[in-house]
């Protein structure tokens, strides 16, 4: 474990706070793994995400993403902080197909105000995995900032 | 008028490969204005599009940011070439509140290969427009690939 | 001018931290315009700057859009802060020449804590310019940081 | 070797390009290591490449960015193309500093067109190294256009 959690009970914070995010239900995405600076968002593909070549869109592509890399630097965030994206930047590096996505979000450097992560996006058929996009992402660590406030 | 359209029928053909676009339906956008190298996509806000401080989703002004950048650049296209977004960064400069959303993209350089294009997200409130993000984004041209066609 | 500074001294603090960028003298920089949330850096063009096919290397265009930007952000923050680059990501549009590159700063949102700038970068020729570069910035205010310190 | 190079001699290409880089030579860049889909760029310390704090300048490390990782995708290329950054975006992790920096290119996705990669840069102190800044990098392959050739 490269970084040590400031918050024991990181997993279950991330698991309630992604269930309050209403878009990764309206896309179907869900949690999967979550570790310390490591977490796993899961897209089932569908119809209704693609664009007009009937892969998945690249905005949804992004989301996931957005939302794998901000929750991997929320595990390292201490206890009374809520975490904020400040930008992030993402190469789609092949058409985004297959059952299902996998975007694996990853912390680079922790900090005591910003985080920069990675994520990947993988698209899985039948069990093999395809890169399809990897971001760079900068977050902001919200002191003092419940994560179920309006802010 | 700085670039002039290569397609006499380019805001038709916009308006036919955004209507394929399931992912933009799904989130309710629609495209307002078309102009070459300019183009605006509206989001009213909802609440199954927010993240969990109840603000629009960042994964979600993204794939509104990429949509009007990505139409913007196909508005100076050829009529036998799709366009494909090779990658965007995009900054968030504020939460994403409002009535609506508008993400206003504009070509800065239109190409033979890849057009750069910018694109701006406001949050509307009574008439009136706050930036909430911007973005800067690559896209490529794939000549003898009809929109339409799964790549 | 819609963000006025802090600082009322802001000019000579840009003008005295440039002078401490020995970088800046290595390549033949020097500022132009120091302006509230507004700075241009000027580079004239020298064969000992360029890459393999005799443009500027894009790694030098970035160099003075990164030190546009940041001390765009500068000239907007309080006395007792000094200014960081987070992040940046730059797009090249054409092949850096002229006689001279003018990189000009601009900030979009200055903030307590980060400041988000584009620069954009132009090649003159015989009097007109031609954009050959345009950036987007993440910056940060390192407060109580005095800009002489080694931080 | 993930990536098998169309050149046989992508070293010894490579090589000559890089000498061909008279801003190399300004700061005192070298190649080290150049191997399928990955290349090292080297740059001892000095004072006349700092910034206001004395650590290398940003937008230095962005340039031996640039390089290896450009030159990274230069190895994949056919004998007959060059190479073109397209756009790269950089996160600064931690200070520049040590006795000299390493900036490691690595292919993510070597393309027909173009080519994705990342750069990492680290900061060598007493024989540890650390990492200082991360890239991610748009190339272009400029199919028909000498390497020595002005484009």
């Amino acid at each position: 474990m490269p970084f040590p959690p400031l918050n024991p009970d990181f997993a279950a914070r991330v698991r309630e706070s992604f269930a309050r995010q209403s878009a990764m239900r309206l896309i179907g995405a869900t949690l999967t793994d979550v570790a310390p600076g490591a977490v796993t968002v899961e897209l089932p593909t569908r119809d209704d995400l693609t664009q007009q070549h009937k892969y998945v869109h690249g905005g949804i592509v992004g989301m996931i993403a957005d939302s794998a890399g901000g929750y991997a630097a929320f595990t390292l965030m201490p206890a009374d902080a809520s975490v904020l994206t400040v930008e992030y930047k993402i190469n789609m590096l092949a058409p985004a197909a297959g059952e299902r996505l996998l975007a694996r979000g990853i912390v680079l450097k922790p900090g005591r105000t910003l985080s920069i992560v990675r994520a990947d996006v993988f698209g899985v058929t039948a069990g093999s995995e395809k890169l399809v996009a990897t971001m760079q992402q900068t977050l902001m660590v919200m002191h003092g900032m419940p994560d179920e406030a309006r802010l």
